[in-house]
């Protein structure tokens, strides 16, 4: 087995021992999804917006995820504060700049994020990553412009990790992680996944859940969430898949809920680049 | 076939093909099964409802879908501020007053737009299109009042589409779509559809996702909207409803995700009046 | 058949003939699954939360239940105001004070809302109740810590039922209802609720159904609520249990869509203490 399979197994084993709370800041159309999500896998979710509580509720956390899926003025403050209190605690802050690319006002806040908050992964399809790195990107909406596959997700990932210095995971067809040493990646998935609104929210959760479990090890954090909505992408698709995209939607839980070391290890297919 | 039918299916096919980006300002109660129901019927789904960026994201989108479920203050300006740009882009907006007639504010709200905001589609129950076309109404919170049934769905469709100009449909256990000079009715659909929240709320997103196709035809947009819902409530009883409202729930969607032009022609029950 | 139990089946028949609207003012997390579950067990919801409107609402509804999963500083007035004018209408409130213990502003406003509301049901888990109560809890997250059973949850309930005037549901591994004379104590439930996010605040919502149908009677409204979550996890567990908690998340609403009192009489474990 890979290693990198090995250490994503033995940190999910540390997730559903630890049961970390990982604090979200999360859009509102995928947040139901994103709660469950860290259940199955193991962890325990707290969402927490208001100005009032959010930096408290991050200094308990074992991990803060961001999410700008549905910013709005109100939360956008809300990120910020959260995440430098999680800075000031030592909580590991995971990333998921939504949309990024396709409004001014999401453009201003993901630069904003990350140039104020010291963030341990990122995680965004590629142009939401290519738009970060400030090259050209093309974006659709909240959905991956295809043009912009042109970009190289290996070397967006690796230049994006050197110059925030955390780990950036950029997903698609296949995935790619980087802490700008190490890099990885997954080929694992489906493509019915882009059918279901929110895999792409839960998996930055999942990162979050492993990050609050992770030791400082981010990459593996980051693989670790990616790999397990891929694989819970491909054991859905096998359950559900054809019935339709609604039973597909529960039977992704279903398989993040029965996920284990040893599946990972069977099933996950990682290349080190 | 019936020519509507037929003039759905092809739309049907439309959308599946151009995948057109369905912007939503919608409510927090049923917008994940909103964002699923678009990416089920073939369209991309975004939800921005911040006044910093409705406009924009409106400006890139094939509809807007502006669903006063769970306004207040600040969503009712950005529902506003996106209708307009949107009629300056030529985007066509679909206007769902859920719970028009409960409460000033709703009653407020919605006249409010339908007086600065030009509609393609306006798409409510028989309480709240009655409510808009001036009409004694008893409304009981967002369900549709039996007592309102003695108001006459194809007079109130036909006289609210005259006034607007604009395709009105009025769902409820026969549907009515009218722009005014054609009128066809529905007799598809399912009791139990009323036993899950968001049935409307999809309908009107499934709308939104025709007329992101339509090239113009907001009649057929509306009838094929509301003709799925129909459908798939249909055919989801038929796979799940006796197990339950949340299989059933499920069902649903696995039904819009299957729905094609040929089901279309089979199954649909349209009456042209 | 224990009378409890008996009165509970006759209340549950009162909901369905009635269909009774709840007017929630509630988080962004779960309000679909509370919706949902409102609808299986009978009633119709609403969710309102703009100080526009919520206390228009609450006037027209045959119960309010407040949730503070979510709260905001504008949520915050709207629930105090609903409250209140729930009470000069002699409309039931239940509240739900979510992560109670958590943060310095869910503690005030948890304070706040009980001592400006009169309540007919406080629900929550031990560490919340015990927070109301001014015992020393070690709330984790919104989850029930596991540091407070050492508190006794009979002797908790009784006190604040006493100190509130209203009846107090403790719900946990055993759930604990009284309203200071009568208590009494359930036994039904299933261990896999606590991996899907809102059997919490659905109980609320359900207990708030019951309430709409209870004619004063909110010591069976509250018993009522928390067994048909209790028996739901159940049957569910049965049914889907061994599949995954997405499935298992479904089959919780389609129990709860079967329940009636025949089920209740033959299957609830209720002792009087």
């Amino acid at each position: 087995m890979n290693q990198t399979a090995k250490n994503i197994g033995a940190m999910l084993e540390q997730v559903r021992a630890n049961v970390p709370l990982i604090h979200n800041i999360t859009n509102y159309v995928t947040v139901n999804d994103v709660a469950n999500a860290v259940l199955a896998i193991g962890a325990s979710p707290i969402m927490a917006d208001d100005i009032g509580e959010a930096g408290d509720i991050s200094a308990i956390s074992s991990a803060l995820v961001i999410n700008m899926g549905t910013l709005n003025e109100r939360t956008i403050a809300s990120m910020i504060a959260a995440g430098k209190r999680a800075n000031e605690c030592g909580v590991p802050v995971v990333f998921d700049p939504v949309g990024a690319g396709a409004s001014a006002l999401r453009n201003d806040t993901a630069l904003k994020i990350v140039s104020e908050v010291k963030l341990a992964v990122l995680r965004g399809n590629l142009s939401e990553i290519s738009f970060i790195a400030g090259l050209d990107v093309a974006t659709k909406g909240v959905d991956s412009a295809a043009a912009d596959e042109k970009n190289d997700a290996v070397a967006v990932a690796k230049s994006v990790a050197d110059s925030l210095g955390c780990t950036v995971a950029i997903t698609g067809a296949i995935d790619t992680i980087s802490d700008g040493k190490q890099t990885v990646q997954l080929r694992n998935g489906h493509p019915q996944l882009s059918k279901v609104t929110g895999t792409g929210c839960m998996t930055s959760a999942l990162v979050g859940s492993f990050a609050g479990a992770a030791n400082g090890d981010f990459f593996t954090a980051a693989a670790g969430g990616v790999l397990s909505m891929g694989l819970a992408g491909e054991i859905a698709y096998e359950k559900a898949g054809s019935i339709g995209t609604g039973s597909f939607h529960i039977a992704i839980i279903d398989a993040l809920s029965n996920l284990d070391a040893k599946t990972i290890g069977e099933r996950a297919k990682l290349d080190e680049k």
